[in-house]
Protein backbone atom coordinates (compact mmCIF):
# COMPACT_ATOMS: atom_id res chain seq x y z
CA UNK A 1 0.00 0.00 0.00
CA UNK A 2 2.95 2.24 1.20
CA UNK A 3 3.94 2.00 -2.75
CA UNK A 4 1.06 2.40 -4.58
CA UNK A 5 0.87 5.53 -2.25
CA UNK A 6 4.19 7.08 -3.09
CA UNK A 7 3.17 6.55 -6.83
CA UNK A 8 -0.22 7.86 -6.75
CA UNK A 9 2.21 10.97 -4.48
CA UNK A 10 4.84 11.22 -7.08
CA UNK A 11 2.13 11.91 -9.61
CA UNK A 12 0.76 14.50 -7.89
CA UNK A 13 3.34 16.14 -8.04
CA UNK A 14 4.60 15.51 -11.95
CA UNK A 15 1.13 16.72 -12.62
CA UNK A 16 1.16 19.85 -10.68
CA UNK A 17 4.55 20.57 -11.42
CA UNK A 18 3.21 20.18 -15.66
CA UNK A 19 0.14 22.08 -14.59
CA UNK A 20 2.31 24.68 -13.06
CA UNK A 21 4.85 24.99 -15.81
CA UNK A 22 3.35 27.68 -18.20
CA UNK A 23 1.85 29.78 -15.54
CA UNK A 24 5.79 29.73 -13.80
CA UNK A 25 9.45 30.12 -14.12
CA UNK A 26 11.26 27.55 -12.32
CA UNK A 27 9.98 24.76 -10.31
CA UNK A 28 6.86 25.66 -8.23
CA UNK A 29 4.78 22.70 -6.78
CA UNK A 30 0.94 23.70 -5.56
CA UNK A 31 -0.73 21.43 -2.96
CA UNK A 32 -4.19 22.21 -3.01
CA UNK A 33 -6.26 22.44 0.42
CA UNK A 34 -9.90 23.72 0.07
CA UNK A 35 -11.24 23.67 -3.82
CA UNK A 36 -13.29 26.83 -4.55
CA UNK A 37 -16.96 26.04 -3.67
CA UNK A 38 -20.22 28.28 -4.02
CA UNK A 39 -20.63 27.55 0.21
CA UNK A 40 -17.40 29.08 1.32
CA UNK A 41 -16.22 31.00 -1.44
CA UNK A 42 -12.84 30.48 -0.84
CA UNK A 43 -9.65 28.74 -2.57
CA UNK A 44 -6.66 27.48 -0.24
CA UNK A 45 -3.30 25.60 -0.71
CA UNK A 46 0.48 25.77 -0.65
CA UNK A 47 2.81 26.77 -3.26
CA UNK A 48 6.62 25.65 -2.91
CA UNK A 49 8.89 27.44 -4.63
CA UNK A 50 12.28 26.09 -5.18
CA UNK A 51 15.03 29.44 -5.04
CA UNK A 52 14.86 31.37 -8.32
CA UNK A 53 11.31 30.08 -9.03
CA UNK A 54 8.53 32.66 -9.04
CA UNK A 55 4.81 33.00 -10.45
CA UNK A 56 3.71 34.79 -13.84
CA UNK A 57 2.12 38.44 -13.07
CA UNK A 58 -1.65 38.18 -12.20
CA UNK A 59 -4.95 39.31 -10.69
CA UNK A 60 -7.29 38.08 -8.57
CA UNK A 61 -11.05 39.32 -8.73
CA UNK A 62 -11.74 38.91 -5.35
CA UNK A 63 -7.64 39.38 -3.84
CA UNK A 64 -5.43 36.98 -2.00
CA UNK A 65 -3.97 36.42 1.40
CA UNK A 66 -0.15 35.25 1.73
CA UNK A 67 0.88 33.24 4.88
CA UNK A 68 4.50 32.58 4.65
CA UNK A 69 4.82 29.19 6.11
CA UNK A 70 8.66 28.23 5.82
CA UNK A 71 11.89 29.76 3.83
CA UNK A 72 11.88 33.50 2.26
CA UNK A 73 10.93 35.61 -0.91
CA UNK A 74 9.55 38.25 -2.99
CA UNK A 75 6.37 39.72 -3.51
CA UNK A 76 5.85 42.56 -5.97
CA UNK A 77 2.93 44.71 -7.19
CA UNK A 78 3.05 46.37 -10.44
CA UNK A 79 4.55 49.84 -10.20
CA UNK A 80 5.63 49.04 -6.36
CA UNK A 81 8.83 48.03 -5.01
CA UNK A 82 9.53 44.17 -4.63
CA UNK A 83 8.76 43.47 -0.55
CA UNK A 84 11.03 40.36 0.92
CA UNK A 85 8.66 37.86 2.46
CA UNK A 86 9.64 35.85 5.54
CA UNK A 87 8.35 32.80 7.61
CA UNK A 88 5.35 34.42 9.50
CA UNK A 89 4.40 36.80 7.55
CA UNK A 90 1.22 38.10 6.11
CA UNK A 91 0.36 39.16 3.22
CA UNK A 92 -2.46 41.07 1.08
CA UNK A 93 -2.67 41.41 -2.56
CA UNK A 94 -6.05 43.78 -3.18
CA UNK A 95 -8.73 43.20 -6.09
CA UNK A 96 -7.59 43.23 -9.62
CA UNK A 97 -4.34 44.11 -8.71
CA UNK A 98 -1.05 42.87 -10.80
CA UNK A 99 1.21 41.18 -8.68
CA UNK A 100 3.86 37.87 -8.11
CA UNK A 101 5.45 36.24 -5.81
CA UNK A 102 7.92 33.70 -5.65
CA UNK A 103 11.36 32.10 -4.07
CA UNK A 104 14.12 34.43 -3.25
CA UNK A 105 17.71 34.08 -5.33
CA UNK A 106 19.07 31.47 -2.75
CA UNK A 107 16.01 30.30 -0.91
CA UNK A 108 13.29 27.94 -0.90
CA UNK A 109 10.21 29.60 -0.10
CA UNK A 110 6.39 27.68 1.09
CA UNK A 111 3.41 30.16 1.31
CA UNK A 112 0.08 29.11 2.14
CA UNK A 113 -2.15 31.15 -0.05
CA UNK A 114 -6.09 31.86 0.91
CA UNK A 115 -8.44 33.38 -2.33
CA UNK A 116 -11.47 34.85 -0.84
CA UNK A 117 -14.54 35.85 -2.61
CA UNK A 118 -14.00 33.15 -5.18
CA UNK A 119 -17.61 34.30 -6.52
CA UNK A 120 -15.71 36.54 -8.53
CA UNK A 121 -12.80 35.13 -10.99
CA UNK A 122 -10.28 32.95 -9.01
CA UNK A 123 -7.02 34.21 -11.10
CA UNK A 124 -6.14 35.52 -14.43
CA UNK A 125 -3.03 34.69 -15.52
CA UNK A 126 -0.84 37.15 -17.83
CA UNK A 127 3.05 37.48 -18.94
CA UNK A 128 6.38 35.77 -17.17
CA UNK A 129 8.29 37.99 -14.77
CA UNK A 130 11.65 38.72 -16.55
CA UNK A 131 14.75 37.74 -15.04
CA UNK A 132 15.27 41.94 -14.76
CA UNK A 133 12.39 42.36 -12.59
CA UNK A 134 12.85 39.18 -10.76
CA UNK A 135 16.49 40.54 -9.65
CA UNK A 136 15.34 44.26 -9.82
CA UNK A 137 16.64 45.83 -6.08
CA UNK A 138 18.73 42.60 -5.27
CA UNK B 1 12.85 48.31 23.14
CA UNK B 2 12.86 44.78 23.23
CA UNK B 3 11.81 44.77 26.95
CA UNK B 4 9.09 47.20 25.99
CA UNK B 5 8.19 44.86 22.67
CA UNK B 6 8.15 42.13 25.67
CA UNK B 7 6.03 44.23 27.83
CA UNK B 8 3.21 44.95 25.20
CA UNK B 9 3.52 41.36 23.71
CA UNK B 10 2.73 39.96 27.12
CA UNK B 11 -0.37 42.37 27.56
CA UNK B 12 -1.63 41.08 24.05
CA UNK B 13 -1.57 37.62 25.75
CA UNK B 14 -3.11 38.72 29.06
CA UNK B 15 -5.83 40.73 26.93
CA UNK B 16 -6.57 37.94 24.49
CA UNK B 17 -6.92 35.20 27.31
CA UNK B 18 -9.08 37.50 29.30
CA UNK B 19 -11.26 37.71 26.10
CA UNK B 20 -11.00 34.45 25.44
CA UNK B 21 -12.17 33.46 29.32
CA UNK B 22 -16.10 33.98 28.38
CA UNK B 23 -16.40 32.09 25.07
CA UNK B 24 -13.65 28.98 25.93
CA UNK B 25 -13.08 26.41 28.39
CA UNK B 26 -9.77 25.93 29.95
CA UNK B 27 -7.14 28.31 28.33
CA UNK B 28 -6.65 29.48 24.54
CA UNK B 29 -4.91 32.04 23.39
CA UNK B 30 -6.05 33.34 19.89
CA UNK B 31 -3.45 35.35 17.74
CA UNK B 32 -5.28 37.16 14.78
CA UNK B 33 -3.63 37.44 11.22
CA UNK B 34 -6.01 39.19 9.00
CA UNK B 35 -8.87 41.33 10.63
CA UNK B 36 -12.33 41.32 9.30
CA UNK B 37 -12.73 44.12 6.43
CA UNK B 38 -15.31 44.38 2.86
CA UNK B 39 -12.72 44.20 0.73
CA UNK B 40 -11.27 40.41 1.60
CA UNK B 41 -14.22 39.32 3.79
CA UNK B 42 -12.08 37.12 5.20
CA UNK B 43 -10.68 36.58 9.21
CA UNK B 44 -8.05 34.64 9.79
CA UNK B 45 -6.11 33.84 12.60
CA UNK B 46 -4.22 31.24 14.85
CA UNK B 47 -5.26 29.51 18.68
CA UNK B 48 -3.27 27.68 20.73
CA UNK B 49 -5.57 25.82 22.76
CA UNK B 50 -3.64 23.92 26.12
CA UNK B 51 -4.34 20.74 26.35
CA UNK B 52 -7.90 19.83 27.63
CA UNK B 53 -8.89 23.10 26.73
CA UNK B 54 -12.04 24.06 24.17
CA UNK B 55 -14.43 26.78 22.94
CA UNK B 56 -17.71 27.03 23.59
CA UNK B 57 -20.54 26.07 21.03
CA UNK B 58 -21.10 28.56 18.86
CA UNK B 59 -22.12 29.15 14.29
CA UNK B 60 -20.54 30.92 12.13
CA UNK B 61 -22.76 32.38 9.43
CA UNK B 62 -20.56 32.06 6.41
CA UNK B 63 -18.98 28.92 7.31
CA UNK B 64 -15.40 28.33 8.76
CA UNK B 65 -12.26 26.32 7.74
CA UNK B 66 -9.78 24.69 10.07
CA UNK B 67 -6.12 23.89 9.29
CA UNK B 68 -4.77 21.99 11.97
CA UNK B 69 -1.08 23.09 11.84
CA UNK B 70 0.54 20.99 15.77
CA UNK B 71 -1.01 18.98 17.90
CA UNK B 72 -3.89 16.89 18.63
CA UNK B 73 -7.68 18.14 19.08
CA UNK B 74 -11.33 17.59 19.08
CA UNK B 75 -14.24 18.72 16.24
CA UNK B 76 -17.87 18.18 16.66
CA UNK B 77 -20.89 19.28 14.88
CA UNK B 78 -24.24 19.22 16.70
CA UNK B 79 -25.49 15.65 16.41
CA UNK B 80 -22.64 14.34 14.75
CA UNK B 81 -19.68 12.02 16.46
CA UNK B 82 -16.78 13.93 17.76
CA UNK B 83 -14.05 14.14 15.04
CA UNK B 84 -9.96 13.74 16.00
CA UNK B 85 -8.47 16.48 14.65
CA UNK B 86 -4.42 16.17 13.68
CA UNK B 87 -1.80 18.59 12.11
CA UNK B 88 -2.11 18.66 8.27
CA UNK B 89 -5.87 17.88 8.93
CA UNK B 90 -8.11 19.94 6.97
CA UNK B 91 -12.42 20.75 8.80
CA UNK B 92 -15.02 22.75 7.53
CA UNK B 93 -18.06 23.57 9.20
CA UNK B 94 -21.03 24.60 6.87
CA UNK B 95 -22.50 28.14 7.67
CA UNK B 96 -25.28 28.17 10.57
CA UNK B 97 -24.06 25.21 11.95
CA UNK B 98 -23.68 24.46 15.65
CA UNK B 99 -19.63 23.19 16.26
CA UNK B 100 -17.17 23.12 18.86
CA UNK B 101 -12.77 22.52 18.94
CA UNK B 102 -10.53 22.56 21.01
CA UNK B 103 -7.83 20.79 22.28
CA UNK B 104 -7.32 17.06 23.24
CA UNK B 105 -7.45 15.36 26.79
CA UNK B 106 -3.35 14.97 26.20
CA UNK B 107 -2.65 17.17 23.64
CA UNK B 108 -2.11 20.75 23.16
CA UNK B 109 -3.74 22.03 19.39
CA UNK B 110 -2.60 24.75 17.33
CA UNK B 111 -5.42 25.60 14.63
CA UNK B 112 -5.18 28.42 11.43
CA UNK B 113 -9.06 29.41 11.48
CA UNK B 114 -10.14 31.07 8.01
CA UNK B 115 -14.05 32.67 8.87
CA UNK B 116 -15.06 33.41 4.64
CA UNK B 117 -18.24 34.98 3.87
CA UNK B 118 -17.75 37.64 6.59
CA UNK B 119 -20.10 40.31 5.05
CA UNK B 120 -22.59 37.78 7.52
CA UNK B 121 -21.86 37.43 10.50
CA UNK B 122 -18.94 36.24 12.30
CA UNK B 123 -19.59 34.18 14.88
CA UNK B 124 -22.34 33.61 17.77
CA UNK B 125 -21.16 32.06 20.72
CA UNK B 126 -23.56 29.46 22.72
CA UNK B 127 -23.45 27.71 25.71
CA UNK B 128 -19.98 26.29 26.82
CA UNK B 129 -19.29 22.56 26.16
CA UNK B 130 -19.72 20.65 28.95
CA UNK B 131 -17.68 17.75 30.53
CA UNK B 132 -19.67 15.29 29.53
CA UNK B 133 -19.94 16.54 25.86
CA UNK B 134 -16.22 16.99 25.84
CA UNK B 135 -15.08 13.55 27.02
CA UNK B 136 -17.90 11.76 25.07
CA UNK B 137 -16.47 8.74 22.85
CA UNK B 138 -13.04 9.07 24.54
Amino acid sequence: MKTISKIIASIIVITTLINCATNFTGKAYNFGLIPSDSTYNTLVGNVYFEAGARSNWHTHAGGQILIITDGEGYHQIEGQPKQIMKKGDVIKCPPNTKHWHGASVNSNLSQLYIVPNTDKRIVTWLEPVTDEQYKAGN
